[in-house]
């Protein structure tokens, strides 16, 4: 998977993008999990026999934390902090056909925001012990929303 | 539900964040919405039977859209522009017990990003029709994903 640095492979488009300053993300903790390259990051995470990763969020987010471990399953959002912005054409994996950044899941978008839904194990101050994700270790924590059945089933 | 300028109420916690500079997002575009006040938005989208939506995406991502006609179900992100941002606890639509932000899906929370399932009905150009929303019309869109069976059961 090219990331940031790589050159644009031929048939891959790489656009000169308007400046990413429409509004700001602040960083809410990091992710810790056992994934220190992305070769050792699965395809897609395992909520059951995946490993324990931990959400751990600076201090001051402590009282957002109210009743959290009344839930099973979250959906964490994080930050792909080492994907490249500009592609807007690409190979999936770098194979296959050539395909819009849109009609894929590549972290590499203008974007690069991920989305896991993660089943909660325990909650030790401000760290979520959890299970399900697929993220380097050191993923910025951009949020976290609980996730009820209706939503699970969508 | 309180916006952005509400005063804080009774057991609420609001903290002074960190500013918001850890990343910067790029809108991608706008969604057209039948929805122009909080009022007018129903709690969830309907992917059946809810209004068709436009996502209108900035020309510059055109080919980023290449074979997404395929795709019947989209993961649509977007940024929560109305919404304040320094919310620790509150409660789920001024009701009910006080929570923390984190086990609520409200949309005020330190990086208010939604997301929604959506059905595709047609692409023409930039613009993409679908159904599943649930947000104001203007709201800016930050991202879409394609969902596969297997992220739609998850």
């Amino acid at each position: 998977m090219p990331h940031h640095g790589d050159a644009t492979r031929e048939g891959e488009i790489a656009a000169d993008l308007p400046p990413a300053s429409d509004a700001g993300l602040r960083f809410i903790g990091r992710i810790e999990t056992p994934f220190i390259t992305r070769g050792d990051c699965p395809r897609q995470g395992d909520m059951e026999n995946g490993p324990d990763c931990v959400l751990n969020l600076a201090p001051i987010y402590g009282p957002a934390l109210r009743e959290i471990g009344k839930r099973r399953h979250l959906q964490v959002f994080y930050w792909l902090h080492a994907a490249r912005r500009d592609m807007l054409v690409q190979r999936r994996k770098g194979e296959g056909p050539m395909m819009g950044t849109f009609a894929l899941r590549s972290p590499l978008r203008p974007n690069p925001i991920g989305v896991s839904v993660v089943r909660l194990l325990r909650v030790e101050g401000t760290r979520l012990f959890v299970r399900g994700l697929d993220c380097l270790d050191g993923t910025p924590l951009l949020d976290i929303k609980p996730i009820t059945c209706r939503e699970e089933m969508r």
